[in-house]
């Protein structure tokens, strides 16, 4: 199969059997196996965009390794955590806070002109650092640099401030963060780094982007778990249930968004299942 | 009448007598007709938002005196200048050239870091100006802070490369302007005050808002023309022709934008009687 397939962005690109095979074996899928499912899905007729072979991808492999597919997943299983943007901050707080970071959400700053709704603080070794999630349904567009721009000036606003009121009692004003669940533009990425704002996105930088940060912590959104219906995963997310992890020490809550008896037994199971595939 | 209005900020207020006089006035009719004709409309039955104050006043004037139809119908004419910014900008470039400013519009200005697309270069005395145009379709739209800490970080990149390059030589990158042609938020303007950055608004700040600017030059947008449609005033922004002024100037134009004969002549009396407005 030497054919073409369109991307998320519109671009059009070589269907690479070596990169989906690639992507099969970091979600925890043995080399054989990646082999396999690639082979059987390079051989399907109607795959012509990158969410085709994803999507024909993810089925086959829910037919036979379901806590895999979950992982392999991962980026819909984000997607999923909205429409708005609230619960991926409480999402990325999470994944903070597995880092020793201590964190609150949806604080209001003042700066030195004006105040500032910041979407998640986090706070280590008396240093103070500022994250803005940027959080996008469509999966193809890209951060670009006029929100990186925005962020430095209010970090500037904020950091004047802040020089005055909390320097001299040792807490440090760090850093700014920009996170997205997509991409960045090159030229936002070329000011940030221009500027000492740190990005963060779906696959960038290399070593430690989203995509790692959460393989590395073990914590998949609740999303994930492949069994929970669109209705059931919105309830949970209301109750603030944004973790796999947490619904293993929450199974109340998962009864109270009408999960029971044997059902509830399987998505425990996949929970379980997927929260301990960080190991593989 | 003491009925209530509502404004197109969605906010409700009590139709003042007082206030549309003097509107009125300040668009050139004397004392006397404005509070007849402000009476005539408060005695309409249909009135129920400032828009439909507007025009029905607007319907009353052009019935009698044309041309202070087009001047009190300024803000609207603005907005015709839309759906795209792009007019607006050479609309205001045009009012800068008439306070003895070089303009340059659309320009890309190299900054510390990335590249920047300016709306308005303007340049006077050695000291050069950005200018950034907020055109609004939405005439209830309030400019937000989100643009100006968006343009004072844009500023400060390029104002950081500009020193390296352009101050030795004595051209001094001396201010930030936004200009919008609907109002802006009270955080905006905190924050620009506060940043010693510029705004200009429909009527903000008192005594050099953009009415005033555009009343003080006499130069009035082309769309303030009651007698040129649509489409007419849409072939004239394409070529070019942007003011009444450049109407009276180019009748060439106007007659390829459609315009003959007696008509011809009432469109080129009526862009006369609008740009000599200025003086009563």
């Amino acid at each position: 199969m030497n054919k073409q397939i369109t991307k998320t962005s519109g671009d059009i690109e070589v269907f690479s059997l070596e990169k989906l095979k690639k992507s099969l074996e970091r979600a925890g899928v043995d080399n054989i196996t990646a082999e396999n499912i690639a082979k059987d899905v390079a051989d399907e007729t109607d795959v012509a965009t990158t969410v085709d072979v994803h999507e024909k991808t993810y089925k086959k492999l829910k037919e036979k390794y379901r806590p895999v597919a979950a992982r392999y997943n991962l980026k819909r299983a984000l997607k999923a955590l909205g429409p708005s943007g609230y619960p991926f901050e409480q999402f990325f707080a999470r994944l903070l806070n597995a880092r020793g970071y201590k964190t609150s959400t949806n604080r209001t700053i003042r700066g030195r002109c004006v105040s500032h709704e910041i979407d998640v603080m986090a706070y280590k070794d008396n240093r103070h650092f500022i994250f803005e999630c940027k959080f996008h349904n469509n999966l193809g567009y890209k951060s670009d640099v006029q929100t990186v721009l925005y962020m430095k000036a209010r970090f500037d606003d904020i950091k004047e401030r802040w020089a005055e009121v909390h320097e001299g009692k040792g807490h440090h004003l760090h850093k700014l963060w920009i996170i997205t669940n997509t991409q960045f533009t090159k030229q936002a990425r070329t000011y940030a780094k221009c500027n000492d704002i740190e990005l963060m996105s779906w696959r960038y930088p290399k070593g430690r982007s989203l995509a790692e940060l959460i393989d590395q912590t073990g914590l998949h959104p609740i999303t994930a778990i492949t069994r929970l219906n669109r209705r059931q995963k919105d309830y949970l997310i209301n109750q603030g249930v944004v973790l796999c992890q947490e619904a293993l020490q929450k199974p109340e809550a998962l009864k109270k968004a009408g999960v029971h008896g044997h059902k509830l037994k399987q998505v425990l199971s996949e929970a379980d299942a997927i929260v301990h595939l960080k190991n593989t």
